[in-house]
């Protein structure tokens, strides 16, 4: 068989299943990533506007907003693939945690228009706020539930260093414990809580460990 | 060749033919799934919601239509992949009635998006529910119809175990009278219908025959 | 080089410029196709449309326009993945074309919207019905124009019967000259329109020679 | 390997990393010009505008910036697809300046919908072709960076002709002063930016360097 794409071959009751759980979770965090700018809103020119550009610097929430969300789903793209890709092997309960997790980011684009709307109204940017954060929250455990429940079950490609494993565990640990201090300065302060997602969006556009493993690992191994 | 990804390859008619059915058909069920998000409409806070809390709170039928339909097409998804591992050729009825199951798979944030808005205006509420709970019918009609016509027209891989065969047929049709059973529970009640939607996930989130069939095959006999 | 589906391989100047095409194509009709579930508007309820059942009723034009849209669509797939299979390169002139049609696919969703919008509003429905049958004329126009262009460029896979050739362009003329029929009989009657739409519909999901050219190809003339 | 579209295999750390960036900017460049269509909103028929006719013919300066955008999305594509195919590696920067240049792209629809609403007001034309012209400029710059970044890193495929290689530096260049003339003339006229925008077009229509470096190449060389 040589048109491997066309006609997937199986070999194990969920081995190469991954391929088919990576394509369709790719899709739609490429559609999530891509619908957030259906929620800008061309501004209105009158009487509280008189000019576009004044309109246009008053929505700023919302290009911060986008941003954050734009970057946020980005990083999870990357975080999610570099995973799967040390994950040959699925089982039922990797596939249901993973359509979780799909759902979370399937939701982003509702959160986000929700900031970008309530961020400037004083009485309600405390929930806008907490609405975010507790999605992104979810994002967060889902990517360590995904990694846990893949250990777990032994599912994670064999011969990595532990040294590695333990640093691909920490590092998605330190993104939930971030986002749970996110969530909670959410009762603080708008400014806390944004300086904690520029945080998140700096450690993990910076390479980790995940990636270092996929280095170290020869093209032999990596054949299933 | 060994770039079959890039120009595919053809031997017989119809053969090779369901990868670019499977191709299209999940870009179609991803956006759909995805594109569930633009009918959660953030909520306006005015004298009637004097917080956004509580609008969200009572935002709740949008949430749960949001659920039902994003976790059933998630299930629609897996079956269809499923099943069309076990169907290597296609037929021109195949085809037809592939695209008859993409139709309503499309059109499934519709529905969703009706029961949202009237789910709690007690003399909608009904009309709303059998739409929806029709539309999710003939998804699973046309599930049934597509195996159905594979297996009349030899399409199906052979060699399959008539249990297993059997098996699958049998958890197609039991998805089948529960949309059946949820259109007619609409006419008794909401909460009566919900139950059954809960159900078919929960049945149809359990591994079933068709994953069993697939475990059984060696490759040898799937490399077509 | 075994990982085709990573770092495609290039051979000549524009071989294998087709499998890229494709894909990029194919992602374009199938976001339009399960894009134009957005035109679908949720009915109010009020004074003048007293119930649900009865407001969507009178939607009918709506999802007349949505399913005409959707199966021709559809259709549109089918044609230009069986044309780009006897096509495996590609020049400059048919990346040109091939956007130009994909322009008119990804605009589908707007004619469709002005159709379900107008075609109850007298004044107005021949409006509706000319912009509607002038885009899908621009489709047929271009599916003929990539056709007639991959002929005169020596860009189809040689070898082909000179009859099957022949019954190709002819099938692909008939739909053109069947549009120009639909878009003249605008200025007659919505009615008689709709009726050339129907037989479009059903001549294109008829199999063709279209397929029957790919199923007297022996694997080895289509391995480019 | 066989599967290869499934299993994705690795060999060096960041070898193969480009078919999965590719895979996912052309999932987000199809999913951004088929939204497009979204702002196109259906005109509606009242004292102002007493036929549809008339209103559609209105509507020109919302066809115009659709126009522009499809093929300004259509011909990114092209460039970026092109410059991949001569980008076998990636490194952690190639991949944060990927996301940047995504995040434009993804963010087209928005000023396009901006520029159809205001290009008609007199007061607020300018600001809109400015930022129109803002967000081209940016992609423009996003490229050349990604360009500049991939030949500084050693990421560009080794043996290409020194002269092809200044051939395509030189293309995305002319681009980003054609760019940044748009904008500089959004001060003059409108008219006037319009004009760099079809030279933009025609331009980047016509096969470059790009194309021919990989028609130079010989298919054991891009076989990395």
């Amino acid at each position: 068989m040589q048109n491997g794409a066309e006609t997937p071959r199986l070999r194990m009751t969920e081995a190469s299943e991954t391929g088919r759980i990576e394509a369709f979770s790719d899709a739609v965090m490429a559609i999530a990533i891509t619908l957030l700018v259906i929620e800008l809103k061309v501004p209105h020119v009158d009487a509280d506007h008189p000019s576009l550009g004044r309109a246009l610097l008053e929505s700023w929430a919302s290009y911060l907003a986008y941003l954050v969300s734009f970057w946020s789903i980005g990083l999870a793209w990357m975080l999610h693939h570099n995973m799967f890709k040390l994950i040959p092997r699925a089982d039922h309960v990797l596939l249901v945690l993973n359509t979780l997790f799909l759902l979370f980011i399937a939701l982003v684009p509702y959160p986000t228009a929700i900031v970008a709307e309530y961020l400037e109204s004083p009485g309600e940017q405390r929930t806008a706020m907490l609405i975010f954060s507790a999605m992104w929250l979810m994002v967060a455990i889902m990517i360590n539930l995904l990694w846990w429940s893949a250990r777990r079950h032994h599912l994670v490609v064999p011969g990595l260093d532990a040294r590695v494993l333990r640093g691909i565990t920490r590092r998605y640990l330190v993104g939930l414990l971030l986002y749970l201090l996110a969530l909670a300065l959410c009762l603080v302060s708008f400014e806390a809580t944004m300086v904690v997602y520029v945080i998140v969006g700096v450690y993990y556009t910076l390479p980790g460990p995940d990636r270092i493993a996929l280095a170290f690992r020869a093209p032999a191994d990596l054949a299933d």
